[in-house]
């Protein structure tokens, strides 16, 4: 089966095509400035150079037909037709309480999503862009959504819940979410796999750190507790988002440098974190870098990140009285091998010995960092949403049949 | 020595009179609704009887007034004449960045503590009013301010600084102070003395659980992090604070309820933590006899106010790479069994072991309530903070001669 996998964006669009048969991916894109003058789709098909248009595309419509129009290109396309896409997943940000799995979609499923906006307005209008554009370019094919919060369903009311008066949960749904579900869920299965022990045994944390960061603890494969909550603000200091703070810093800011409710979102979500501290930049290769170099700001911004982490990890390791298995992955943890010696040794008290050699080595497999004697097993797991996404879209549409 | 004790309120005036001599307690009280119509003095002189006045009180010189008639009354009084009083202590919640230990007041002070109503508004401008009122009735004895956040200035940046743009902090001062100062630092000091081992070896963690609460990471007698932030909101779940909460829930909820910025802080200050949940009480005397009588709301608030605190400690044992002590303290801290078994039984993996006899004998003395193999130490320090204030005041006004 080949099955098309979209991650639309307000002004973007990213796929991905997979052959079910062996997992394969047969090419992946992306569309720019979608709505703007001069929109870019990038495009490679395996076994083919990178193609790179400048056209008009005005909406999310035009964009999927463009898409498919590349991917049965006939010097660079992968498909001969397309009849031959069976199936196509969406990533969507935000599933609510709703939806504790991937479905199919339905009109039901539609009016859920939309129903969601509130708590996401940034994503889930998007997303169902892309839905309505699959619905006019590919009428018959199946469609299946894939939701970051889903895998963060299975957490308790006590970890959920915030301390706050229960009407904002009752009426506006105000409570823990929980994102990068995908991502966890595929990373703690696979550590546990490579470690040839059963998901079921084990106390897990999960540290899904790229541009956004969060990690989870995961008890015999459930998630039990995660950082990120209602939004994806909370939590570990991240590239430009601020993570935990002091909740009256929202209002003292706002009237001290009379800020609206908007600018002080954007303010911890876009010009906060790493970026801030640094000064400079939100990459952790660059913030890395200038610490080499003896950049006072940039160490500063890195011993933040990494002791807001350290916390985390022992938080979520009283929260599960015991951890076996850390795991690092997403751009920071699969590629910052400083960012992971710095953590392990700030927390050699649980049990946790680096194996220095095997952190060093840089590698796009699944590996193992600790030494032979670590109580707690630390794994770098490289993360793949998408197959994932193509996964669950697979066995969905499979069950259609 | 006679040194008086004052914690001003905006209306009212907790006070305590110690002989330092043996610091004794000669008589303590309480002035309530100064500036309202029938003010009310609770005053118990030490051997006799509680007295309790009603009249009209206006401001905190008469308040003070009040105090010093009560304390040299004939009948009743300690006091033979107000001339005996040698020193005045107060405790002051907010002492920026300015003030890292106890100061005597000079013109000085003053001004640095007028500078900090910014950042404790309901708190600092009280404890001013205090001092002037100690000024019109005492004009020639020293005073002391002895401050909540002093103890925390030890923090490193790296645990102090917000991930958020610098310009706030340089401009604003929006950085973490921590509160509970005097008492974190009162009972880390006697549980190493109980324990008979020398402070400087120790990595301890104090929770101080009364209507607010906070824990502190100490390492060797110095704070190096601590749950309130910039304003004593953040943190732990309290009586009727939410503790830490995603920060954009602020805008969110604001914007979904109309409500203005000092709405929103009474909400999150006043009508949420363990009010919120239970639904009923701040209370965690009556939340723990609800739950025991099957009430869900009071179950809920208790498990989540038990988490919360169980993630700190987890939190603070990985920021200091080890934990050796682990101290309960206040209200909450030294009357409920229930809590710290709770509590001590969720993290049994870092090597404590509860002496669930030792934990539930009701007692007034330091204890120790962890098993002799116990790898952690759990004592339960009962605070004071007034004599810590009376300690501090006696040795500034000591060196003063």
């Amino acid at each position: 089966m080949i099955v098309l996998i979209l991650n639309a964006g307000s002004s973007s669009l990213k796929y991905q095509v997979y052959n079910m048969t062996n997992e394969s991916v047969l090419a992946k894109g992306l569309v720019e400035r979608i709505g703007m003058d001069s929109s870019i789709v990038t495009h490679k098909s395996t076994g083919f150079e990178e193609v790179r248009e400048v056209s008009e595309i005005l909406d999310h419509v035009t964009a999927v037909r463009r898409v498919i129009d590349m991917l049965t290109n006939r010097e660079y396309g992968v498909l001969k037709n397309i009849n031959e896409i069976q199936a196509v997943g969406h990533r969507v940000v935000h599933g609510g309480e709703v939806f504790k799995e991937s479905v199919l979609v339905t009109d039901a499923v539609k009016l859920e999503i939309r129903k969601l906006f509130d708590l996401a307005p940034l994503h889930n209008p998007a997303h169902m862009m892309g839905i309505v554009a699959v619905d006019s370019n590919l009428p018959n094919v199946p469609q299946v959504v894939v939701f970051d919060t889903a895998f963060h369903q299975t957490m308790d009311n006590v970890a959920y819940l915030y301390p706050i008066p229960t009407v904002l949960y009752r009426r506006h749904k105000v409570r823990r979410y929980g994102f990068h579900g995908t991502s966890h869920a595929y990373v703690s299965v696979h550590a546990a796999e490579h470690l040839q022990k059963p998901l079921e045994d084990l106390k897990m944390i999960t540290c899904h750190i790229g541009n956004g960061a969060s990690c989870t603890a995961i008890v015999g494969g459930k998630s039990v507790d995660t950082s990120m909550g209602m939004t994806p603000l909370e939590g570990l200091m991240m590239g430009t988002r601020s993570g935990d703070i002091d909740p009256a810093i929202v209002p003292y800011v706002m009237n001290k440098e009379e800020l609206t409710m908007n600018e002080v979102n954007s303010m911890l979500n876009k010009h906060s974190g790493m970026l801030a501290i640094s000064g400079n930049s939100s990459d952790m290769r660059e913030i890395t870098e200038a610490m080499q170099e003896g950049d006072k700001n940039a160490q500063l911004a890195f011993d933040m990140y990494v002791y807001r982490l350290v916390k985390y990890i022992g938080s979520y390791a009283a929260a599960m009285n015991g951890l076996d298995v850390l795991v690092f992955t997403a751009g920071v943890g699969e590629n910052s091998a400083v960012v992971r010696k710095a953590v392990c040794e700030a927390i050699t008290f649980f049990g946790i010995e680096l194996d220095e050699q095997a952190n060093a080595v840089r590698s796009g497999d699944i590996r193992e960092i600790s030494t032979a004697n670590s109580k707690v097993k630390v794994l770098v797991v490289p993360t793949n949403e998408e197959l994932l996404i193509a996964r669950d879209t697979f066995r969905i549409v499979n069950e259609l049949k």
